[in-house]
């Protein structure tokens, strides 16, 4: 059992006499086009996390189901965390983790909109205490991971609420998924040097879905995917 | 369906259309005696909003499940959000749940040590958001709820880990019951005019529970628990 | 003499060689009903520890004479310090007097507001500072306190301004009690689940007034309440 | 009557219906040599105050007792709000005031390290808030108050808790002043492009006092200095 | 003439009459190797900007020459803003260049450890700031730029301090760079999910650079690569 | 070689271990008149600062070049850091040099609504890290530098942008004067207790010149005055 939400202080305690590691998932409550619930990004997280503590026997702590996600705000749902509020919340953690002696952890992030407060509050407390190690797994941005959306799906240009992530959520919570609401519409992904921010996001796209229309996704993508995001994380905790 | 995590933002976007009410329950990641697991106060809450959704029709956000938990920290896995920290997430939920016109919020409160920054907190959002209401609902200082411990239990002493806390676990969430690990030893809450802090606490509740030895909590307790603090949601939903 | 406020360096020196304990009373600047000055509760907090210093020889510190009041705000003169900044003034405090060899403060608190904020500074300070031990009396919710008032004003259902505060008043310092501006109504208390804000709090109770219209108030009730509050913090301070 | 402590709520709003100025005393808690109490500044600066409301009538919020004095924290007794702390406090002040109505503003300020955050507190606050006017009054910089000193005392070098200072202190609040611990020391003051801060005060002024050895002080001086004081303030105000 | 600090308030005056755009060069204080100088990044930024300003006519802002650089600082010399600090910043100026009426604004950023904060500023005010664009221009992330780093050095794994940037220095700060400091050791990228900071990175680069040895960097690849830089510039500024 | 931007981390390595001494210019961005540039006084600072340097070979740390400027904010171009902004921007660069082993530090400061935030952080740094000191050096209100102005001007009632600074500028950076904008203006500076702000300066001080219109500066007299402050600091850093 390492679900540390299920674990007593005292099976903490037991654990921490023989490991250091702990998987923290981080999510966001976020709009993710007419077809995918708000909770999408700390679902996938949490699955990943889990089966990756399943795995392993590392310990999993409680997801942070809220992000930063300023530039989807206009949508019906969203809410988020102001940056300076995420990395204060996300610095507290690692405190807290380090002072019980976990010393490496590694954050399953599902959220593009986080990685910079991760990034900062990680840099921020790891100045102050030297001994701790922070490692991060986001399946959207991984190079190993989108190998195998490429598989499954064929070559795309799609992230946000697309077909990869179409096919994750049918793998791991088909009830927060509602494909008779899509409508056929793709919104191509432009590299561009300016900022997407909560006055262009919405213009650019404007069902929340960043790239292709998602019809295509599979269960059967979602679960390869999966699988291979938590082989990932669990080769990450093993060779450290 | 009625999880925000599960609706898109266009089905956000039709409930907004006819309601203006959402239930947001928060939690900690704290000891709770050798006995129950981390994440008890997040679980009670959720199940409580869970169910109190389900039956109004009320949206329910996703799970703060981080909260405030200083005193408790030495006990190994507690992990907390410094005050500061914690007002700053309540706002950022608070500001950004009227921003798309949800005005009437019930908070369902897993954990004692929330209670003065979600007080803070909903004080300083509506200095400046005059038409934000909101409510908050708390198991273990409701005196209606209180009345079923009694009821089912007996005449007691006993808050934080103690016997209504393990029956209302046993009903929801057995898998973080460990009864085995009860040593037998009540430790009793005694009033007092000093503040409990992280470093007062262990010395006056060394295995981390207020009260009374719980052995003698049923699962049937618990459910009278749960029915009774979700009955009182409902009814705080419906005549709001 | 006892008071900082007149002692010098030197003499605060030579106490901290004998004693390391010190009062420090907490007020606001707020309404009280259209017949009690704003500073009605530093007033009071500062009666109850001047007289509770002399009386045990304990230094009594200067009064932090604004506090949290957001929901008063509308009314005419209410000044408050947001939460945020309330919170840091009294860790402020508490880390100063810790640093001089003060280990045992006794915060006479004079109103309801500071009370979230003020555990949110002692928690997080005594989180850091492990040897600080902080405790609080209010005289208004203190349970010995209101017997006396029950035994020389009756049964009642009163609190902010209503006939307990203003007989207090009327023993502490009349000159900010104005007797003729009351109306005579009653704005009874009702126990609910919804904050009272900046919002409702005007609605509720429209003179500021909580409870009972206190004309029945007397000196003599006052006199007992501050005698008995005295004497408590008089134990409290002896019996640490 | 114009304390604000003793004004009630409807007495405030009468007094905004025909005035729209009010007086803030700042002080501080820190040393003051061997001779004088902690709480000389904010008795310096509600003794200004207060009398000035006196003679025009205006509004006199309560003191904020507490100020900036990093740089006295080693001598016993100093209590501190730290720079960012203050300018909160200031700032949440300010805004209220101007909420209320009360759009001129003389802070009569009676300690030295104040003087930056209220000027940038005063700075930010008006820059969102352009119908705010501030003034402040300091006695111990004030070159026409300064000349009182030079013709009581005659011409000197010497500021904290030297002769002006204790010649102020004999005239309002006697009971602070303990001459017989005077130890007969100058601490001359030598312009210096170094910052005093908390390790080099102590070298520099052994006792707290800078400057002259404070003996030649009398009550007289001090009441001609309050005077003055009061009397530019007075000028001020109704030359506004 | 279009340096902001060469400008006075007339001239921008004039300006903002015709153009609502403007250049605002980022860098960092941060070690370099052995052989370049700290200012590095902020010598690159303001390089390309000020030439980006002159064939465009668009007004260049002032630079910010210190950053975020946690993982460097313990390379003497290293002087870095906290996360926390360099959002404010960030926050403070862009506020201030929409007030005046900038509405378009071309970030020239130098440096890496800066790119996490200036995105969650930029996230965070244009949230407030409906009309406010930005756009980024990162010479070392660009890819129309790398590739004339592949066309005048070859292929290569290298970014901080290596061929590229020494290149670049050659180019446009030939006095900051000593090429017979460098010790011809390559310090491979490899590529890693583990976070590098104040802890790590001096263990993976010992002296400081990230990739190749630099020894065949060229003043005329350095050349060509700022002329490519100003050139993306330029478009970016013109096609907006 | 000492200007820190120039210097590698193993030509500052080398430099602490025979000197803890380092020069740091705190600028502004903002108005100084129809006819200075926006940077006046970061450039002002960088100029005594370089020279500084260059007499003594005491490091010279990259110019800050954003300051405090609330009240001249109205003025096109004017940017700004709001106080507390500023405060942390100090502390973290003192901070960081004092971890580098930097432990002398001379403030070259080029503008007065630094002075205040300059202040208060070196008194909040230095309260916790008691080894550091650190001198300030601001030409424009020293006594001995204003007798240049005096001998080479005549006797006057100016600062900001008047004729001492447009001498002064002048001398140092003839691209950023532009005579032919002024317009004849005499603003006579008179003093007065209420503060100057966003909304009082421009009506005192219309085209943003606080005093005698400068046409009578000159580029000798600035070159003298440039002279004495250069003088002054290296005096300041060798006398240490």
């Amino acid at each position: 059992m390492n679900l540390l939400a299920h674990m007593s202080w005292e099976e903490v305690k037991e654990y921490l006499g023989r490991d250091d590691r702990i998987i923290l998932p981080l999510g966001a409550v976020e709009e993710h086009g007419r077809h995918l619930g708000l909770g999408t990004d700390f679902i996938e997280a949490e699955a990943i996390a889990g089966r990756a503590g399943k795995a392993t026997g590392v310990a999993v702590a409680p997801t942070l189901n809220y992000g930063q996600s300023l530039a989807q705000t206009d949508f019906p749902g969203t809410l988020f965390l102001r940056p300076a509020t995420l990395i204060s919340v996300l610095s507290d953690l690692l405190h807290g983790m380090r002072q019980h002696g976990f010393r490496r952890i590694l954050v399953v992030n599902g959220h593009g909109g986080n990685t910079a407060a991760l990034s900062l509050a990680v840099q921020d407390v790891c100045y102050d205490l030297r001994d701790l190690r922070v490692k991060t797994f986001e399946w959207w941005t991984d190079a190993e991971a989108y190998l195998v959306i490429v598989k499954t799906l064929g070559e795309q240009k799609g992230s946000h609420a697309s077909d990869g992530e179409t096919a994750f959520m049918l793998a791991v919570c088909p009830n927060a998924v509602k494909m008779q609401r899509l409508t056929g519409r793709d919104a191509p992904i432009t590299p561009s040097r300016e900022f997407t921010t909560a006055a262009t996001f919405p213009q650019k796209y404007p069902d929340g879905i960043m790239g292709l229309d998602p019809r295509r996704a599979t269960r059967e993508a979602g679960e390869a995917l999966l699988e291979k995001s938590v082989s990932i994380c669990v080769r990450e905790l093993n060779e450290w």
